[in-house]
């Protein structure tokens, strides 16, 4: 059902990625080669036996509500006992917290694992992941030590309150209110949509951690703090105690990702939800940047993940199904379907697509290693503003991609497809949250606007463009029409990316309506290019490896070459829609009424 | 909940398709303005009011199978009877046989409507015009007196009986036995599945046409015949008779289109099912691809219907839906979604692929009626000529469309876009049979290569190619920014579909694995740019007709704009994958164990 394609993983670990010299740097003692396979073929064996069985049950049989009960899908209880028993909730975390202490390099192909097995299931790690970062980075000594050890042991779950039925992409509109108790605790009053594993009947307590407003709090963003609002009270011995007064109301009824309960949370109807502040007053939104930019990087990685188990879902298919003779007449017999070119253009674009986000992804961990771990601080800042570059991307790119790399899975299948199941379907279905929830490929590309390109002015991108200038001047030294082409549309791409960086910074004073309306194009365009460079190095790493394994690095290369020629090309189209658009022509001046 | 878009069909009818002349066709004389405008009018009624309201209904609940029966979805069969009742399913279809004999441009808006209100109540009609049109030009003159008129006043229903399990887009391997029993009648034995409503308690009997073979057919596709299998034996009289051996055994669990039964068909097992033959024996095929043809424009215009229902859904979001200060500062508070660049991106996409997609298609529909009705017989050729190379792109092209708009419809949505209720998810899973059905893009592509393309040596498609390039040399002539992008991006347009011709011509014979690897490619490319040839004529007449309503006309030329700047440049990109394929390299040429 799901096989891990760990020696792809490793491949851009290595070759891409760098896991040596992340491993050589302090704090990397224990990420040696022989601890990073281990800890690969043990996920593996996780996600492939127990997780990934269970993944179309939970399609079926939803998480359900009763009375403010939420049950897990069948299974799913006894499969999170197994995860948390594996250690596996801790792996990127600190060992003084009971955690593995790993670097997210090698965390990250755990939690390609776990999604590509179990996507709705991995939603619980992920929300919780989240909270231990925040935790970790803004509570205080004793709230570290209260909660965090719990949340990796997975004796608690962790989620993310912020949405509400006003305030979606707009944390400005956020109403739930935190009154203080003067015993240092707050009192919390308000409605929380949207949140994912916000209750469910896998662990003994539920720590929310739930954005809100105190009473003399300025407006907008600046009067938001972030609040630890446990479902059970949390005694002095650490042990949980009362029930709070925070009710799950309902879970929605959704397209997809079923088994993932997402709740609606009512705080503070009988007397007021107890809650303790993290950090300081209205700096919330500072905190939950924290949480929500680890959560966007993982959400990427549900991108990869899903495109990933479609891609082996419609290959296994594609392998078996026997329909209609050769079209270059080399058979009179009918064949696999795989020996169709359309076919072969449909799985070659969604592994080229797949392998392209992974390597972007890796790349971005490494970075985020070498921003945590390298022992000189300008390298440690420079590494930091790439990673933090390409979150953006991660998040928006991976996840785009990832509707088109399940339609194709749906279209390999034919009609079969369409039916419920053959299971191509649900991971259509599940995949279309990707580019929405943990904010939309706009607040992504906005984020990649304004707090990535515009503040530095465009730095960090031109810095990227001319290390892919570089690429592709190793590219020409190559021969075979893979290279070729792979020089010629990199390049291609990498002046479509620089003109529309060019255009960003030129526009976004005078014309921000036609930067904007360009906003997810010039995503999608660096994407696209930033992706494409990852398979240019893949194909030159490959080039050299060669010799060790003509058909595995040999298929890179044909891959890369796929990239190049069916997925670089549409740089020229992204560009086009980002630098002609101009607000006052064409829909950004259409009157609202001619909508 | 929808809103027929009376005038855009209207300008595209008379301005791009050439209502006026067509009306004055012989035949068309029922075609006077008035008459259009009144039919269109009355559909849209029926539509809005009757149809649209059961579409969310049907989804909810599905039509069910209860041993052999099957039960349509709730208000379902009343609908039907007063669809019927209104003359909707003869609206195309000849007066001698009690159809209303108006032009086929005429009929298609009406087919639109009828899909954007109910995708799965429009299968219906849809697969009975199907069997109409082939009893019509295969049928016997008793065959066509005693079914069609029952067809059209819908007392009976017609189906489509191709697909067997091992026989999907492969039909040479088609198994169903028809056995002659000496009388003139055959009895039939086998399995067909994927039979669009192939039962169903909305009409009093089904009339069945099901491709089999004889005892001495030869194999492949040469040797299979056309039969009528009707639930019902018919009477001498014409009345519904004893009930006939074909059994629904079941029904599919399907993403979308869930109202819609989707039978499997048992026929034989209790002493063989009695079938007429149509036609001649071992012609079936060729009497299918009538009906198939038919059929695939019907889809295609199945794409268009849908995608302008999912735009109109998320228009009406974007109009209500308060979130977010707008980026250009001109309010201090939040103001409607429709207000933001990106969410005027998205729908002006949706509304740009819409109008490209229905353009073309109507205009398609207006050759098929010139290749009718023209007194010229060379003319009527030429017109038949362009109609059946545009067929296959209209199915394909604006079926995929419909997969972009209706994702984008769930986008602009957001969170709320996930949850089923909204209802944005339903036109998405729906949308995503269409390129499935009715032969795959894939199977629609090898069509316009093979019979439309290399059979003339790209005559039609260069006599296109020459006739766009008038239209860039008119846009040129006009001032402003939408006409100068337009005439930029339609050119390099134009260039693009012209080089793919050229490749496809050169190498089908010496290397048709490269050229079929880019098959879907080329057929989404002349999409593309013929689309936008359609999008540019509609700017120059709206540019002409500019002072009888700015308004209207103003809103022509922007989202005639945004297709030039957000959706022709694609082609540029899709050249790429056309003309770089080799057959021996990349993933052509990969090992099947390596992939």
């Amino acid at each position: 059902m799901y096989d891990a394609p760990i020696r792809d993983m490793l491949f851009v670990m290595k070759e891409l990625a760098g896991l040596d010299e992340i491993a050589a740097l302090p704090g990397g003692e224990d990420a040696t080669p022989e601890t990073v396979e281990a800890v690969l073929h043990e996920a593996a064996k996780l996600c492939g036996e127990v997780l990934a069985p269970l993944n179309a049950e939970g399609d079926r049989h939803p998480s359900h509500w009763d009375d403010g009960e939420v049950h897990a899908s069948p299974g799913f209880a006894e499969a999170f006992r197994h995860y948390v028993a594996g250690g596996w909730q801790g792996v990127q975390h600190p060992q003084e917290y009971e955690g593995q202490g790993l670097p997210k390099l090698v965390g990250t192909p755990c939690v390609e694992m776990l999604n590509s097995a179990n996507l709705s299931f991995a939603l619980c790690p992920l929300l919780t992941d989240g909270a231990i970062e925040a935790l970790l980075t803004a509570g205080s000594e004793a709230q570290k030590q209260r909660y965090v050890p719990k949340l990796i042991s997975g004796e608690w779950t962790g989620t993310m309150n912020l949405t509400e039925p006003q305030a979606g992409s707009d944390l400005a509109a956020v109403r739930t209110r935190a009154e203080p108790q003067g015993d240092g605790t707050y009192k919390l009053f308000g409605t929380k949509i949207f949140i994912t594993w916000g209750e469910h009947d896998m662990a003994e307590n539920i720590v929310h951690l739930v954005l809100a407003r105190t009473p003399d709090a300025p407006e907008g963003v600046k009067g938001i703090s972030l609040f630890i609002v446990p479902k059970f009270l949390v005694n002095a011995d650490g042990s949980s105690g009362a029930r709070n007064d925070v009710q799950c109301v309902s879970i929605e009824h959704k397209l997809g990702i079923k088994a993932s309960p997402t709740a609606v949370l009512q705080y503070g109807d009988q007397g007021g939800a107890i809650g303790e502040l993290i950090g300081e007053e209205n700096r919330g939104l500072e905190y939950m940047f924290i949480m929500m930019n680890a959560a966007r990087f993982a959400v990427g990685m549900q991108g990869v993940a899903i495109s990933e188990r479609a891609y082996q879902k419609a290959l296994g298919y594609a392998k078996e199904r026997v329909q209609s003779r050769p079209v270059d007449g080399s058979s009179k017999a009918a064949v696999t379907i795989v020996h169709h070119p359309d076919v072969r253009r449909m799985l070659g674009t969604m592994r080229a697509l797949t392998e392209a986000a992974r390597a972007l992804a890796y790349a971005a961990a490494g970075e985020s290693d070498r921003a945590h771990r390298d022992p000189d601080a300008a390298a440690r800042a420079r590494h930091q503003a790439v990673y933090e570059y390409l979150v953006p991307i991660v998040k928006g790119w991976s996840t785009e991609s990832s509707i088109e790399v399940t339609s194709f899975g749906v279209q390999v299948h034919g009609g079969m497809g369409f039916i419920e199941e053959t299971g191509a379907a649900q991971f259509y279905r599940d995949a279309r949250i990707l580019p929405i929830y943990e904010g939309t490929t706009a607040i992504q590309a906005n984020d990649l606007i304004g707090r990535k390109t515009l503040r530095d002015g465009g730095a960090v991108a031109k810095a990227l463009a001319a290390e892919i200038g570089k690429t592709v001047a190793e590219l020409g030294a190559q021969d075979g029409g893979a290279f070729k082409s792979m020089a010629k549309y990199l390049a291609f791409g990498r002046g479509a990316f620089e003109s529309a960086v060019d255009f960003v910074l030129a526009n976004a004073k005078r014309d921000p309506n036609a930067v904007f309306a360009g906003s997810v194009p010039y995503l999608m365009l660096a994407g696209v290019v930033l992706g494409g460079w990852q398979m240019a190095r893949a194909m030159l790493a490959a080039q050299r490896l060669m010799p060790h394994d003509p058909a595995f690095y040999g298929a890179k290369i044909a891959t890369a070459q796929c990239y190049a020629e069916q997925v670089l090309p549409r740089a020229l189209a992204l560009e086009a829609g980002i630098v002609n658009a101009k607000g006052d022509e064409g829909v950004l001046a259409l009157p609202e009424d001619q909508f």
